[in-house]
Order: structure tokens, then sequence, then C-alpha cells
């Protein structure tokens, strides 16, 4: 399926985990599962290679080979998102081709993240990469990974490019997103997508358009929920709804120390749900061991869970 | 009027502006002018020295001053909360028994802001000037001003002493506002208040109890009625009063290129709307220039504002 | 003594720590104890309120008394330095009328610290400040703390007025400081002061005037010596000191797990060393414990130490 | 030649610059040039596809190109090593097998850049790593591109491992510099280089090896001049020397508003002394406008330059 973007991209589009043997390994078999679980699960689109996904660390023939098979797997059933954020401009548009040709329906880029830019050169670098890339493009707003953030009037200047379709925030900042929201409110088709979780209720109800949420890969009828209820005005169902994203976030990803914590709780989460069969996180980063491992079981204890699902 | 703090403290308390003569001048006439526009306005209570009050550039007898004809003039109509921010524990407990004395209902303390604490540091400080302050605590939270940020279970272990009331969040991170919500959810009567604008209305919608914003200054009516919108779950009306509040910030806050342009821009555009006489910054910051007052002036001409109100 | 200036101050003028009973007492006959303590180890100066004197942690009674008996005990003997840094302009003025009163030589003033300021702000305020101080001013770069840098620039602007008489770095970036003194080389009578101890010597061997050390609470003669030997090239020497220096940064001030560890452990090794009684430490900052002061305790049984002075 | 590291690597390594003739085209007669220019010059190795030779905005391609090309024109004079850094570690080591197979003498590594590392993390990260490289490596701390920095005990923990033969610093902290050599101190064979030319003259002073210097692509001698007179303790030749390192950096480095300009500067400067033919560089950057070119052809004239040369 060629997604048509008519309207803006809405809905929930988890950012898949990638699956993992080891670090030069895709685990296929557990791709599939996932896949048929987040569409089971009722989400809007798949959206993979993000932050979540741990693209930066994967080698491209994995970057490659986790395009090629989630579309081959999705077969046409939701628009697929790729992202293709690279320092280099030349291999990011490499990944937006092996992204085209495999049937993908747009392509997703956070910042060059070694060099920081200012926002003219940020400017001028998407000037030069939109036309290049072959799909449809949101921008993807990450500050605390690549240390620069979209200025409000940057989104609007590349967007005046109609190719690029909508903006990713994952900074958390509230603020930031209604100012980009409301700097781009010329752009009925333009999607505002937020990237965390615990706020994408409130941003629906403001006027975004859907969330690209990790927990998703988890449990994806609750997000749809959520996604829902706040896009039909439906507050009692939010509030009690974000109870649930809360705990989760409160509890399944916060275990350890670093910055890390949040995938690691994740992938570990799957893996005793058994979406994915290994926990493997690709280095620089490395899977719980058993105490961490237990703490994660304890959270999912904590919740109404039968047969892998939440029980809303 | 000793507020009861029966529930939590809810709905639009602004943080007033200093009205200046010059840096060591308070313009009392102004601030009788500023505190009657707000309660005509409909705010539920006022908030001074706060970030919008330039409680740090002030001297300690301006602070007092502050304290002293704020009381005074309000007659115990509103509940008053008393920044006492400091570096120095003692000050601050100087400060609040000033505030007391006066008959202001309670403080609010942000952490110290020369040195950074570590959160058991920042735990233990507050374990030890709580119980010296002779009024209730509302906690503030400003990293980019004080560089440390309360962890949530920090927040949690603080008020544990029945005598903190709630929590004002400025740091427009509303991952991280969901996150003390949730760890505080144990305490029906914490208020939990947002400080940007921008995001009152969502964070209401979500079960905050209300905003310290700014704008109220100039606009008391569009935040209260944000407020209301919000609280009744009148999503039309928020969405649709979201649009000024988008308006004033992206146009009002944004002349001039430094940190400070948020604070001239809205005392500049009170002296232009006649709630302040003059719009004195202290030092270090200094009011706008004309080019830059012409700027303001057009961004309030493009308010539908009649006779100093805006037609909402 | 009032200081001539005739060049630019030199040598070691340590930061003292402020010797306290508790928040509310200056240990008076301590702080007797460490000025002989210092003027017998051969420092040049004393700088007393700075960081290390944890001046913002102190009421404005015990900075007073503080200025007051430091002048008093030093009867003259070498200039004194007073620390005015205030987030008011008008506080700071006030301590500064203080100090001059006192009979001090000059005072000291790092950016404001609530609000960051632009390098134009900035500029502005120290042409404000500067002409309202009654001694000479020493710039004080200390960005980790206030948040905002002195742009190499904007040191030159400030220093058009010949009242400032010098900078003190406590950034640790050298390429800065080699900036900053590289722009300020047409004016040979300013005083380029070096705050960490550890680059103290090569800084001085490039040309720079000497240290602001707080390790020389401790051991006066080790910086004194190490000044003496950069400031004659004897390198080998230079180096041999190095290694004291390094042992004592290594060791001392790395126990804890906050940005406090190098003030508890000073203050915790003084007081293990009978510099000063009790090393109480000012809120938001609390004196180790046990275990950590016996860690102190290795790390001084690890230096050739007699009768409380280093072997050099 | 297969350099030996029987002692620490010494003296001036200059990272090259990357000519480029377009995002896709290594301009290898530039390189020529470039390398016999270092050679002549007298510099002690060559250090490839560092920060200063855009490693990543360069395709995997040219960066492969880089390696054979460099260690083709070469030709075993001097020691070459080849920057892998990478966020993903399977193509760092693919990286590092290419530049072994060409010949190079070590590889630099600094850590990865889009995911933050804990400390832990970090040193489990080089203990996967290290022993999979086929060369000697070098650590490299870029905290301001990558950031995280390697703290002290980190070093020493990834050293134990004698494959790990030196550290490079781009902190401009000297302090910490000076505490990687203090906790390095038993490893009389581990180099620890400095990369900001600033301050390569004193660190050497005070033990260090030797400097990556960005400015010896344009006047090899100059940084090699400072080293040697740092190396032999003439004192005055470096003070002297430092005049012109400081000139070149505050007037070639700092055209232009973004973090860019010393990258653009250096490229721009080193086409106008003809060293390479075009200043293009890669995406995100953009080569300097005429404006800009005219100030660096200003700074050039102010020096004293004969034949391309510094008349030193």
């Amino acid at each position: 399926m060629k997604y048509s973007f008519d309207g803006p991209l809405s809905g929930i589009i988890p950012p898949l985990v990638t699956p993992l043997k080891d670090n030069e390994t895709l685990d296929v078999e557990s791709l599939e599962h996932l896949i048929e679980h987040l569409i089971t699960g009722g989400v809007h689109g798949l959206f993979i290679l993000g932050t979540t996904g741990e693209e930066q660390s994967l080698s491209y023939r994995i970057r490659k080979q986790m395009i090629e098979e989630t579309c081959r797997i999705n077969k046409g059933r939701l628009p697929v998102l790729v992202c293709v954020t690279d320092t280099s401009i030349v291999e990011s548009i490499n990944l937006a081709h092996i992204a085209a040709d495999c049937g993908a329906s747009g392509v997703v880029s956070a910042p060059p993240y070694y060099f920081a830019t200012g926002q003219p050169e940020l400017a001028q670098f998407y000037e030069e990469l939109v036309p290049q890339l072959p799909l449809p493009v949101f921008l993807y707003n990450m500050p605390s990974h690549v240390k620069v953030s979209f200025a409000p009037q940057t989104v609007h200047r590349i967007a005046q490019n109609p190719q690029v379709k909508g903006f990713k925030d994952s900074s958390a900042n509230a603020v930031y997103f209604q100012s980009v929201m409301y700097t781009m409110k010329d752009r009925p088709d333009f999607a505002m997508l937020m990237g965390p979780e615990e706020i994408t209720g409130e941003s629906v109800l403001l006027g975004g358009h859907g969330g690209i949420n990790g927990g998703a890969n988890m449990f994806p009828e609750l997000y749809v929920n959520m996604y829902n209820a706040a896009k039909s005005g439906n507050l009692k169902e939010v509030l009690r709804l974000q109870q649930y994203i809360m705990q989760i976030s409160s509890t399944i990803y916060t275990v350890g120390q670093h910055g890390s914590s949040y995938l690691k709780g994740l992938k570990c989460a799957l893996s005793l749900l058994g979406v994915i069969k290994d926990d493997f996180v690709a280095s620089p980063f490395y899977k719980f061991n058993a105490p961490e491992r237990e703490k994660i079981r304890l959270a999912l204890e904590a919740l109404p869970i039968e047969n892998g699902k939440l029980m809303l």
C-alpha cells in the first residue's frame, strides 16, 4: 500500500524495537511476531529504525535487512515509516532509496548528530536533502540525542517543500510542541506526532495527530485506545488510560541508572511477554542482568495482564 | 484571609511583575493598578516575587516592600503566595517570616541556585528548611534558572511533611509534570500547578490544578477562561482560547534575542496596555528600546483588544 | 595597606573557606587561625566570599562579619579581595561599600546567576555596576555555577574601564583562558588569575599571573612554591610539585558523589589538619559523615605531612 | 612502516582535513599536495577521519577511499592513525580492518555518539570493541560532539588492555587532561595527546606527548616548533610561538557564528594558501561565502607569510 497522505498521518505508529540475536543478527521470527502483534493491536502504522529501533547501533547491513523484512511481513497492510537519520547525507539518501524500493510509505529524519548545526545550516541541509529523498518526509526532533532542536521557524521553512508531511517531537517539551503546531497552523495536512507516550493523550486533545509511542510494542491496544479517547474528546477515558501509561512509564522504564533504562526495560518486558524471543540490546548498551530482569517481571506482574494482553 | 488549603490550591494565580521606577524604587501606584486589574479579571490568587517578579534582581528592601504593599492592597481578597527562593537558607526563612507577618497565605521555594545540589542534598535541604517556614509551602521547579530539577521521588519525600501543599513546574517538560503528578497521586490535596501558559490548558485537562501564568498580568480573563474551560472539559473552548494564548506567546514573548525576551516583552506590553506605568526591568536586564517596543505595539494591535481588554 | 595595583595582582591568593559553627555563626577563632596559617605560608593575598567561601549560602549578616573580621585580622598585611557576586545589583554595591569601609583592596564579581544574560546584557550590566563600586574590580568567570561565560570580547569591552584590574577564570577551559589572555594582551597591568589549582602551574608558565587555589587553605607553601617555580621557569620543580597537587585533587576532592565533593573534602581536611575547628558546611550542603571523613583522613595520611605541613 | 609504539606516540600528528570536490568526490590531488606539505613541514604522524576530517559527514565509500589514498601517498613515511569512531560497533570494526589492510599504524575511537552511555556501559563497550580491532587503539575524548566524557578511571580501566596506547583529549578542559595524565602515570608508554592547539604548548611542558592540532594543516612548522620548544623546555620560544597560534585561533577560526567556524575557516584558509584546491565542506556544513572568505584572506594577510609559509 502506498499511503496517500491526503490528510495528516494520524494515530499510533509504534517505533518498533529491532529484535536481535546478537550485534550482527536480526531475529526475523521475532520481528514477524512483533508485527502481527502490532497489527492485531490496531496500530495505524509501523515506524522502524528510530531511537527505539536502535538504528544508530546497527550495521548498515542490518538496517537494510530490517527495512526489507518489515515491508515483506507487513504486506502493505499499514504505512511503514523508515528512519534514515544519519550524519552523512549520502548514507541517508541511500537508506531512503532502499526504503522506497521496499515499498515504505515515508522516511523520518532527525538532524545530523555529530556536528551540531546552527538553524540556518539546519534549514539549508534539509533544503539539500529533501529533494533527493524518494518518499514523503517527516522531521524528527530529538534534541537529547542529536544536540540541536528545530526552531519552529526552521520547521516552517523546511516544510515549504510539500514533500515534508509531518513532524515528530521527542523533546518532551510541550510548550515547544505547541509552538511548532501553532507555527504550522496554515498546513492542515501536516502531521504533528508526539514521541513520549506519557503526553500523547494531552497532545491529541489539543490538536496533535497521534503518537510514536514505544510502549505500544508491548500493549498496542492501550495506546490506540488512548488515541481514540483523546481524538473523540472522551476525557474520562483519557484519564483512566493515562494511569496505566504512567504506571508503565514509572516502573518498566526506570530500572537501571543510565539513559538506557527505557530501551533495556522495554526490550526486557517484550521478551518476558513473549513478543520477542531475546532482549539482546545492541552495543554500546547491554541487556539487563537477572536482578534488573526480576524488577521488570514484578512491574509486569503489577499490571492487569492476561495472556499477554493488558485488560483495559 | 488565611487560605484554608482544604483542597488543593486551584485556578489561575498570576506571577505578578514587579512594577519599578528604577532598581531601587517600587512603583506602588502601578502595583495597586495591577492588583485591581487582576482581581477584576477573576484570578484565583496572587503570586509575587517569582521569576516574572524578578525576585533575584531586587534588593531585600524592595522584596520586603513588595510583600507588604501586595498584602496591603489585596486586603485579604485573594490568597497571596510569596516566592522566598534564595541561595541562603537564613535569608529564605527571613523572607518567609515577613510574608507571614503581612498575612500571606503561603510561600514558594525553588532550590538554591548557585550551588547545584544532588537529589539527597536537595531533599535534606528541604527537610531542614520547611519546618522553619511559618506558612504552607509550594515547591517550585525551575531547572533552566536553578540548574537542578526535583526528581519526582524527591518531591514525594519532601512532601511527606504535610506543610508542603503543592508544586509549580516551570520546566515545560510535560512528561516530567505527568511523572510528578503520578508520583503524588496519593495526595489529593496536593496542588499541581503549571508555569508555562502554553500548556496550562492541557495540564488541567489531565488533572492539573491550575496555572501560574505570566500572560495573566495582561489579560487575566483569557487564562481564567482557559482554566474554567479545561476544568469543565469544554474542549472546543480550550482549543479556541489556545489560539490566543499561542499568538501572545509567539509574538509578545519572542522579540529580542536573549532569554530575557519574555520578561521584557511582558513588561513592555503591560506598559503599552496601561496596566503599569513604566516597563523598567531590573538589572541585569534592560527594557526594550524603541524598535523592540514598536514590535510589541504591533503584536498587541494584532489582538482583538478593546479598552485594554481582550475580546474573547 | 591599600594595594597599589601598579602591576597586575600576582601570586597565590587563596579563596578562604568560611569557618562556621552553624548556618548563622561564624567561627572567628578558626578564621584567625586560618589567616595566620596562610600568611605564614607565604600567600600573596586573601580572597574571601568566593565559591570556596560559600558566599551565596551565607546570610548577609555573616557576609558582612566575614569581611570585617578578615580585614581586622589581616591588619593590612596582605591585599584582601572580597567577592560581591549577587543577583541584585543593589546588594552587590552594598557589599562592595562594606568591603571598602573595612579596608579591602578590591572586589571580585561573577555575573548575576539566576537570570542568564546574553553578552550585550552582560557588558551593559558591568558598565552600570563598575562605576558604582568603590574599589578596583576583578571579573570572575564561573560558568558551571552562573550559567554564562564572559566572551573574551566582553571582558575586553568591560575592561575599557581602567577600574577593572583583572580576571579570574574557574572554567577549567585552558583554551578559553588563553583566548582571554590574548584578547587582553594590550593591558600588561591586567591580572590573569587561574581558579583551578591543577592548572595554575601551566597557566603561569604561559604568562598567567597566579592562582586563586582552594588547596592553599590546607598547604599554602605548595601552591606558593608552584607559583614561584612556574614564574621562574623551573620546569623540573613545576613537574615535581604538580604530582602533589594532583594527588590532593584526585583524593581529597573526589570523595562523595555530588558537585559538592570539593567543598566538603576541603573543609573536612582542614578540620583534620587542625586549621579550622569544625567542618560545618552551610546549607544546602552538609558536611561529611564518618565514612567519608575516614576517606579524607586516609588521603591526608598518604601525603608526606609533618606537624600539619606538607614536607616538600 | 609499522610504527613500533615502543615509547608513547609523540609530536605533532595533524588531523587532516578531507579535501573534497563535492559530497561524493574526494579530491585526491589536493590530498597528495596536503600530505607532502605536512611531511615537508616535519610532522610526526598523520591522523585522518577525525572531527577536522569530517569523518561523520562522509559516506563509507569516501572514508574507505580516504584511508587507501592516504596510506598510498604516505608510503610508510609516517605513522597513520585512522579515526574509526562510529555509532555501530560493527561499522567501527569494519573500518579498522580497512585501516589495517592499508597499512595504518593505529586507530582512534571516540565513544558512540547517538546514545549517551554511562561510564560502566562505556567501559564495557570498549572491553568488547578493542579486542576486535586489528591495530593499536587511541581513545578520543570529544564531549562537545559525543555528549559523554571518559572519566579518568574509565580510561584507566579500558587501558588495562595493553593494546590501548594513548588518549587524545579535545575537551579543552586542562584540569581534566591533568587528571587523566595523573591517573595513567603508571603507564609511561601511554601517549597523552592534546587536541586544541591553543594549549598544546602548555600540555607538553607539563608532560604531555604532543598535539593533534588542526592548524598544522596550514602551518605545520609552527606547531612542530612549538612541540620542540615545549619538549626542550624553551619557555621563551614557547611564549613567542604561542602568539602566532593565538592569532590564528582568534582570527581564522572565529569567522561566522556557528560551531562550524573552525572547520569552515580552516578549509577556506587552506584553499587560499593553495594547500588544497577547493574549500568544499561536506553537508550539513557549507563553505564560506565571499564576505567570510574575504575575512579569512585578511586574517592570513595579517600573518607574516611568504610563499605560503609562516616566517617564524
